[in-house]
């Protein structure tokens, strides 16, 4: 907005645009767009797509990996490029000031410090605001072709390590003054599999026409909420930009202020000592490798597998790259109360060993049950709440993937689950605290506050797919 | 606010305190306190109370320091407790994505994980709030004894590695909950001197009777903006809490709305790759130590001395500590414009190899005016500004030095400056933005915004030492 100083006075920008919130609404509201018209419809054009679209996904022994090489002392896996992503070893200590609370462990990490685009453009048809996605596949996907952000692009994509295509549309988020920057922030993956990646989550409006290419297509994000009671069909990368979405609604207030939120953070945040560093993976303890896979000794948590891809529409058509499986369905949720009146989470401070800043907001729940009982690690005190919450308590479920370029397989189920005082005390554990989820849309203007897959039930909630404030 | 669920109604709680921005305004505008009425009596107070003190603080041989030695491998200097912080190697790549934003060097570097409190508890006085400050000696420090929060504890302070004294009132910052939360966030420290440093930045308010104890004093913001402009008075840790107090002002807007100022400094997270890993001390190049320091080759930047101290009213009498000593003055300088009839302040995207997320907003200004010509590290553009500024154009200056605790004689120069379009555009250079204080003062409830630097010129104008809304 700003000019030169010329003869035109200088104009002032409002500091917040407050129709957002509204308009975000609005759009969460409108179950029918403009240019796909229902569920049904968008159901058909993505199948549709799939027809279009030949792809083929191979297991391989990691030795025939095109282009990537185990290094003979360190064992890391690595591309001959030096660019992509590396697979090495992690030392973690998470220690929160109590013996209950000191865990050390090794374990194989993606490690990929280039930051990324993920960035969906936005622009109003017949004043509804509509979401450019893109059906697009990814080789770890269950259900290969979902629906991404507008643009996906690591730093290889658009420097042209991938000697591949150019990316569609990415000149409007090299240089979001083309439009209005909606949202604009680095946030975290997975800090169980990546170590310390962020993502750059882009929304940007624009007012100028904007022809969609094959594979793109305008929904609302009512739509958007529709197709998340579906598993697999909206990826993660969608699922993450949309949470960053500034929606907000008039509350009259919550059960503790915003100072008081950020200041059990940043007790949280204090308390632990998280300690990670990157070892060579021939060295981690516990994990061992062979031809087609590197895997825990009793075959816990993931094993790296190698595929091999073709595919006639991606940047390039053919390559090999490992990804990380995990072995089961992962579970996470937040458990829901209405509180004199307004809806609130309860969230848990979370330390794992791939955050940046040790701790972020996590869901109530979030663990692969299997595990605990095996390894000793916590318990979640609101495993049995969810695991056996009547039907009439479950605001939301489905199941999704996560990250198909880096993770084959990765599902999760999603819930939302309603308690009462019995259940969820408005006192919590240590650790644990009631918000709104404006208060945590709030926080996701910022980054390592709230984590992924707390971001993905909180796109349910900022996509109508289910509504707290009946 | 959350109490049980039990026969009373569940009381919400506003999420954000409107009266406060207020109350902090008055006491800004207050220039005499309800116990030290003005600047004389605070600096005769001061005066007598560091005639009550005996301190004594004595250079070392390196050698001769008790409980500390140097690591015959690595070289790393360490106490025999493991605690407090260590002096190891560092070796810092900053690619900002051309080859002039290219750098590469290797400095020793004080390592110190855990997180230290500064806290400042606050209490109205005749309906005008006042900040409970201690006179507090530390051993860099020009003039040692300066005015502190009320609390300044490393972790070692209250878990009782140091073997001394409890630390007076604790109880208030490790209970938030017995006042109520004005400000509670993790901050850096300088990022070319530690690394990954951050504190607890912490204001609570109480109503309940405080008695001060011998070397505290309660005074307005209005007397610490005062103070402010004797150099040396107001110690670095008072003014990096009073920085991160919800201090704003109603402004008709500003040159670039939140969501712009956010994604311009996601823009230049993203484009810097800072990359920083600790080294043995041993190796690092370009410098050498003997039996009284570790410096640089050609004594630049800082060296590494040790002091012996002794005391009568520190948590332990006497000790020796290893410190940090700049070889010369630094210049930090915030340029001025009003903008459409409101203040704007021009930040510069900085990247430094100590911060924990590579790039901080810093002030327009920060560097040591010599070392640019000797190692051709950048110079400011707005360096010559700053010098040459009219002494009406210059509407902040004094000298402060930094955390006496770890640092020897570590004083800058702080500066506001006023300029024009002629010498500072509306559309500056790449890596700085126009800002209002109001703007930085929302991104202080967050970390790893707003460096150090920039911190202690938001405290000049946060208590009124600088008034930009006349």
């Amino acid at each position: 907005p700003a000019g030169d100083r010329g003869t035109a006075p200088i104009r002032l920008e409002p500091r917040e645009d407050l129709s957002l919130p509204g308009r975000l609404a609005d759009s969460a509201a409108a179950k029918h767009g403009r240019h796909l018209h229902d569920t049904a419809e968008v159901t058909a054009w993505l199948g549709g797509r799939a027809r279009a679209h030949r792809y083929q996904v191979e297991r391989i022994p990691i030795t025939e990996l095109d282009g990537w090489s185990t290094h003979p002392e360190t064992g890391n896996l690595a591309h001959r490029s030096g660019k992509f992503f590396t697979i090495e070893g992690l030392d973690v200590t998470v220690d929160g000031g109590s013996p209950r609370s000191y865990r050390h462990w090794q374990q194989p990490i993606i490690v990929q410090p280039e930051v990324g685009i993920l960035g969906i453009l936005v622009k109003e048809f017949d004043g509804v605001l509509h979401c450019l996605l893109q059906a697009k596949m990814e080789p770890g996907n269950p259900e290969p072709l979902q629906l991404s952000p507008t643009v996906q692009a690591t730093h290889s994509n658009y420097t042209g390590v991938h000697n591949g295509a150019s990316v569609p549309y990415l000149e409007y988020f090299l240089d979001p003054g083309r439009g209005k920057v909606i949202a604009d922030v680095l946030q975290s993956e997975h800090g169980s599999w990546f170590s310390r990646k962020v993502n750059r989550n882009m929304i940007i409006e624009v007012d100028e026409e904007v022809p969609p290419r094959a594979d793109f297509c305008w929904l609302t994000l009512g739509q958007v909420g529709d197709l998340l009671w579906q598993d697999n069909v909206v990826n993660m990368d969608t699922r993450t930009v949309l949470a960053c979405a500034p929606a907000s609604v008039a509350e009259p207030g919550a059960l503790h202020s915003d100072a008081e939120v950020l200041s059990w953070f940043t007790a949280e945040r204090s308390r632990y000592d998280v300690a990670a560093r990157h070892i060579p993976l021939a060295d981690v303890t516990d994990w061992s490798s062979d031809e087609w896979a590197i895997r825990h000794a009793r075959d816990w948590y993931f094993q790296v597998v190698a595929v091999s891809v073709r595919a006639d529409r991606r940047e390039v058509a053919r390559w090999s790259q490992p990804l990380i499986e995990p072995i089961r369905l992962g579970l996470i949720a937040f458990v829901l109360r209405q509180i004199a009146g307004v809806p609130h989470l309860l969230v848990h401070a979370r330390a794992e060993g791939g955050f940046r800043n040790g701790v972020e907001m996590g869901p109530t729940v979030q663990l692969t049950p299997q595990y605990h009982e095996l390894d000793g690690s916590p318990r979640s005190r609101f495993l049995d709440l969810v695991l056996d919450a009547a039907p009439e308590r479950v605001r939301y479920t489905s199941v999704q993937s996560e990250e198909g370029g880096r993770l084959l397989n990765a599902e999760n189920r999603y819930l939302i689950v309603e308690a009462d005082e019995s259940q969820a005390p408005l006192r919590p554990p240590e650790g644990y605290l009631w918000v709104t989820p404006s208060q945590l849309g709030s926080l996701l203007r910022h980054g390592h506050y709230v984590n992924i897959q707390a971001r993905t039930l909180l796109a349910a909630i900022h996509t109508g797919a289910v509504r707290l404030y009946d």
